[in-house]
């Protein structure tokens, strides 16, 4: 007997049958004898309904209402869940954050959970009780209801699941787990069985959407097992787990891209230290996040400096660099748009050698110019023009030999 | 200075726009220099939505879920409240049912009030705030969210009115106030000034539909003065007080009808012992409510027995009932649904004699035959059948001269 953390996105809960659909999957899970804690988003479209009706107002609604407000949607989940779990013969009890509770700073919209006391959770289940919790909700020290922004319904499940320590918490969601790459873009894209916690970090940060980074993070801390699974079938999904001695194995795990970077170059600024403060501090004032930087040394004592930025902040990233460019007098400000992000991830890079080589040999033999190199340990970035987006990730995804091997056989 | 509580119901708060002018108001009677509690509904129709929602599921939700899914809607309306207040430049916060903290027992959908914690709400009184409850819901002992029942938000704004000892509670509705009969039926009905909780808990009773009857019995209970006035225009409503000297001046205060009653009537019973206790058991076991209850002596041994239920329990009350007249061997067993109850009600009555005759006497001089009769000090009721329910209530009102006498001059 397990105990499982399961937790519904808010397409899974879209309508009433829907609900009704994922409340026999739970009753299932249970019957195989499991303890199930539930954790439910709103109902898809619902919480942008709820923030239009605060629009109508104005366009900049008090975070702490705004809070009160959009935690209905989660609210008008649980309850539904738990009507309809009592219809089948179940027992279920639903649970608002301050019920639980599950305690957060007062960041309005953007809450940290700090504690969540799980004894009600746990006298519910002794009682046999399915325990449904809303999802992306908590509450301050002073009682104030607080929201944890998008995604937070995914670090409620792990919090809830970390606090329990349950032996798994379940993310059931639109796609089937995690793959290789994007399979809109590789049609062999492959579901990755087994993925180590920082190398999904490394792929939610840089464009893939399977879950919120700060859930990821919130499950590695805790030691929290995930399985990332689609709703809509009973297929195994991805487990996401700390790093196992085989992931090394693995040269390359994954390919991701990102469109949403514009690059800014300043070419010729003069190499004096403190100049970089001097760039990206209003940058950072500005509250603008600086992703990519390369410094390029020329000859004599003049530097060319390139980053990037988000793209809906580019326009105004460019304003501040052009007036700091002629304060500290370089020759050029240059921006570009057309620019996208790909990068390979792996935990097996660290062990292996000639990755970066094969992967800008494999983009120069496509013709594929690189403008913009960033690495770590498990990963490497190359910047390059926007339009060869797709053409790369395939490419890179076949040198790696990423895609479904029977697709392949198949198909030969 | 004064601390006024004010009642917005759904109509009132039935869009952003309709909030937005309500709290409009509220600021106005602010900066008279008042502290200002507002209490409110959810916006008209939400309830009835999330209702269905749940019927979608069941006929018969768990009803600690239907109130944890139902005490959405006035949470909604309280943070648009709150939302759209500071957006006016005036700091607002609301408050749901666990945060007041509003304590109820834990009867779910009908729960009664214990007790309201008032420091959260003076603390931010003191602090210039308008303080913005949700109605219609509480908190158990154990943290669980209970509602009122329909009305209930009417109830809130009265406990809390009498937890802080308030100077004034205002119900705002979408009457001007409490008139001395339906104006739909009489053109020249008349707002009514002052009334006492008595008087407008028989009329609420029999059928006025103005405020719930637990609200008023509250506010008699713990003396807080009403003021059920129009939220769409800034007209004097009707104040409800404890009983003035002048009241009992007036014979009479408003004519009432209650057509949601229907009548059974068991001819011949024997006229024994225990034979009532026979007969209204098994209906109080069904859980239907008897109103009306008269027994005519007959010559010798047997008497005719006649009380009326609501219509809605009809059926099942005529089935019960034609069981037990079998077993008492009663002679008939009679229902019918096409009767009204027209009421007379005034403090007056008690010192004025022939107010029962005259009424009669009207009722009479028009053909309309009175089929039963109960009187209580303040009101006295007739059964009539229902068709003629209209030219009752007129005759009545006419006789007892409780139309608008400008209205009166102005026609003749």
């Amino acid at each position: 007997m397990a105990l499982i953390v399961q937790k519904y996105g808010g397409t899974s809960v879209g309508d009433t049958e829907k609900i009704r659909r994922v409340v026999r999957r739970v009753i299932e899970t249970k019957k195989q004898g499991n303890d199930m804690v539930v954790v439910l988003s709103a109902m898809a479209g619902e919480t942008n309904k709820l923030i239009s009706l605060a629009h109508q107002i104005t366009e900049d609604p008090d975070p702490r209402e705004l809070d009160v407000l959009v935690s209905t949607g989660e609210q008008i989940t649980i309850a539904l869940f738990a009507i309809a779990a009592k219809t089948m013969g179940n027992d279920a009890r639903s649970f608002l954050g301050h019920q639980v509770r599950i305690l957060t700073d007062n960041a309005y919209g953007k809450a940290r959970i700090t504690d969540v006391d799980t004894s009600p959770i746990r006298e519910n289940l002794r009682q046999g009780c399915i325990v449904v919790i809303a999802g992306f909700q908590g509450i301050d020290a002073d009682g104030n209801i607080t929201t944890l922004g998008r995604g937070g319904s995914d670090t409620t499940a792990v919090a809830v699941a970390a606090a329990l320590d349950a032996d798994l918490c379940e993310i059931f969601t639109d796609v089937e787990g995690v793959f290789t790459t994007d399979p809109n873009i590789c049609s062999d894209a492959r579901k990755i069985d087994r993925i180590s916690y920082d190398e999904l970090l490394e792929m939610a940060s840089l464009g893939a959407k399977v879950m919120e980074i700060r859930s990821v993070e919130f499950a590695k801390r805790y030691n929290v097992p995930l399985h990332v699974r689609s709703s809509f079938n009973n297929n195994p999904g991805t487990m996401v787990v700390q790093e196992e001695k085989e992931m090394e194995d693995r040269v390359v795990t994954g390919v991701t891209y990102n469109k949403s970077e514009a690059r800014i170059t300043l070419t010729k600024v003069p190499d004096k230290p403190g100049i970089a403060a001097k760039i990206f501090t209003p940058i950072s004032d500005a509250n603008i996040a600086v992703d990519m930087i390369i410094q390029n040394t020329r000859a004599s004592d003049l530097t060319d400096l390139t980053f990037t930025v988000p793209k809906a902040d580019f326009k105004k990233a460019m304003e501040i660099v052009q007036r700091i460019g002629k304060e500290i007098g370089c020759e050029r400000v240059m921006g570009d748009e057309n620019i996208a992000k790909v990068s390979l991830i792996g935990l097996g890079m660290r062990n292996h050698v000639g990755i970066a080589g094969k992967m800008f040999g494999t983009l120069a033999a496509h013709n594929i110019n690189i403008m913009m190199i960033s690495t770590s340990e498990i990963k490497i970035s190359a910047v390059i023009d926007e339009k060869y987006t797709e053409l790369a990730v395939r490419v890179l995804h076949d040198a790696f030999e990423l895609g479904d091997t029977k697709n392949i056989l198949e198909t030969t």
